[in-house]
């Protein structure tokens, strides 16, 4: 990589999710050089992606280009590449467009979905952790919807229209809810010529309550709300296997469904060479200190999902979402530039800024650390704080603007198939 | 196809573009059923594809899903399908999805790509007729810029930075100018460490003007505004080959380029069985009379680009544009109501109501009647004309922020690769 070595420390980022950006933010304008690779030219607003699956934003408003993010940054390198492997001896990164010395390097690589181990469901279930994917998921609803319009088998039918989402967490919950809003406001208008009663929509969580994390009030409300969607909430209840046509479990219950959308985990993204089992734990995370250094490491740190910095509060590390990576990221950029001029480090501390998820229309719950409150007020919270913490004015405007007009109209028009996901898959299969 | 017999007299439209959403909105509500087909869920807004393909503006905006046109109107089946057979004899057509008979049947089905038998042009080159080719032109020519960052030879860079376009009529002309705001406004910002002076826009045309079919003062003006923003434009020139690094030409010039976008022609996008030498003609188009009869036939209709109607004015036709298009769907609408009523048909009439083209920030020409002109108030002109022909408040409502913000800010936020370009390509040749 043809980046030049100047008398500026070099610093690698890995990684241009909440946590990398923050810290890149952090080093702008500073005496350091910063190379941040990726291997996706825009950062990408998560906690939204399935409302691109399901049709009410366009993907371009949750994304936003890397490089404009630190565009007046004059120390800044952003390279579109995959880093294949950490030489932590040499202090080198091997990644698929050549090596890279680093001085500095902070590993903010993520997480991706977890199977736990079964690839009979990873081949045929379909994720929702990157934009391509959630982009996947909204051909193949709105496929199965024209297909269904053509069987007149009526088990194929119901095949077609069963949804299951496996995961009680937050994608799972906010999926399933988003879901029942489709059933409810834009099928029965697209689809006169078929019985769209007929959908239905499963979210199953493998133990017994959803949106674990959050008080046992949100967790109540939210699924009161979904079943006031009519979603079938199953509870103490594990998907085992998918084959692509049947999801069986571990109760009595298996479900004839073609989509199956797993939300059940994320597990860190590792990178080769920096994979030792002497700081890897539980979910492949890595093992950090109270600075977010690699155990073991002076020069390597890591932020946000894949890093695990156990405290009293969190033993297995904080939760795995953008509060914590941001502010990671953040108080990693302090702490480097402390280090640089050799003043001593501050330890992370996690201002928990509460969490919140979305259920439908006017339905939300939101647990703030002495107020908890669910309903239209929580809704509302959800929309103002979703708007603020995107990157980008532009990007602010066009969600606004889609998410006022799709309340107003009870619709979501971005439901688009514009790469069909079962042609795909059958190219794939040959 | 599961639709079902009425006693309605059954009315097919093959595709779902300007002249088929046309026709169907005035069938709407008629004691008739319709049934419309179309490979895609959507109707999309050609004219503006370009700003797709340069980051300017969502894909999901200037689409709109088919149904949605169409929700408020009981007799009206649509199915996402691919016409592959029309049996003119026993009034039926055959599909992926099965085969539909019909009392009426309108080809809308619109043009494709010309690459006058080139296969090799075909092949190497980008397109720019659908959703799907704009996204990976779009995707191509941001990898290009990543991938000039990497490369130290210098002629590869160049390569790379070199954008041909081939055809210089309102799509490549309206490209060029945007290639050309992105070189000027955002290359330099995106790219510090690359001198982005290098990338070249090229616009070749193979006769003596640009903008055929617009006025001399509008070709003029339109080449001014394109070698201001210091667009090559080359005239009398034909690119005879590509091989995906060099295009040929029958002039002393070859273009050593990654990039060659072929906007040089389109031509009917016939479907067998309904292609019989007898009335196709020039640019595989259907000779249909007044009445947008095809010729031997009583109730089978072309409209739109397929059509070629052909009057003392427009001896080959009327061009393929949005214009004549919606007008005849529209017409053929009223017609066919008629019919039904056994009243005779009129004549189609076709009223000019004028062509453009917008060359970059505040320059457009605009050809009225009576009235001719260029610069800024034509640019208003056509971003006013734009917004009212798009379908749907949300997408007009998402198109103007873009623009308000793309033109105060100089800037064009959806240069995502959201679907890497030449990874595809690289698995498509293996």
């Amino acid at each position: 990589m043809n980046i030049p070595r100047t008398s500026y420390p070099r610093i690698v980022i890995i990684g241009g999710g909440f946590a990398g950006v923050a810290l890149a933010r952090k080093l702008s304008k500073q005496e350091v050089q910063v190379v941040l690779l990726d291997k996706n030219n825009y950062h990408n607003f998560q906690p939204l992606l399935y409302q691109v699956s399901t049709g009410g934003l366009e993907p371009d408003s949750i994304a936003y280009p890397i490089r404009k993010i630190l565009k007046n940054f004059p120390n800044f390198f952003f390279r579109l590449a995959n880093v294949e492997f950490i030489d932590t001896e040499k202090n080198e990164l091997r990644t698929n467009i050549g090596s890279l010395g680093f001085d500095y390097l902070v590993v903010a690589s993520g997480s991706k979905t977890n199977y736990f181990g079964n690839s009979e469901v990873e081949k045929n279930s379909m994720a929702m952790k990157t934009i391509p994917q959630s982009l996947d998921l909204r051909s193949l609803i709105l496929e199965n919807f024209e297909d269904a319009l053509l069987t007149s088998d009526l088990n194929e039918r119901n095949a077609l229209m069963n949804f299951v989402i496996v995961g009680g967490g937050p994608t799972g919950v906010e999926l399933a809810g988003a879901l029942a809003e489709i059933k409810k406001g834009i099928l029965p208008k697209d689809y006169p010529d078929l019985d769209t009663r007929m959908a239905q929509i499963n979210l199953v969580q493998s133990s017994d309550c959803l949106l674990k994390g959050m008080s046992a009030e949100a967790s109540q409300k939210a699924e009161d709300f979904l079943e006031k969607l009519g979603v079938n909430v199953w509870k103490n209840l594990r998907v085992t296997n998918y084959d692509g046509s049947v999801a069986t479990t571990n109760g009595d219950i298996a479900f004839k469904t073609q989509t199956l959308v797993w939300a059940a985990g994320v597990k860190g993204a590792l990178i080769k060479g920096l994979d030792s089992e002497s700081f890897v734990t539980r979910g492949n995370r890595i093992l950090v200190n109270e600075f977010s250094q690699v155990n073991g490491f002076e020069n390597i740190f890591a932020v946000g999902d894949i890093a695990c910095m156990v405290t009293e509060e969190f033993p297995t590390g904080y939760p795995m979402m953008a509060q914590p990576a941001i502010q990671q990221g953040t108080q990693l950029g302090d702490n480097m530039l402390r280090l640089l001029e050799k003043k001593p480090m501050t330890p992370f501390k996690y201002k928990d800024k509460g969490s919140m998820a979305t259920i439908g229309r006017n339905k939300a719950v939101v647990d703030m650390k002495n107020f908890k409150f669910q309903g239209i007020f929580a809704w509302y919270v959800w929309m103002f704080v979703h708007l603020f913490f995107l990157i980008g004015f532009r990007n602010r405007m066009v969600v606004f603007v889609n998410w006022v007009y799709n309340y107003i109209r009870f619709d979501r028009e971005a439901r688009l198939i514009i790469r069909p996901y079962k042609e795909k898959l059958k190219k794939h299969k040959k």
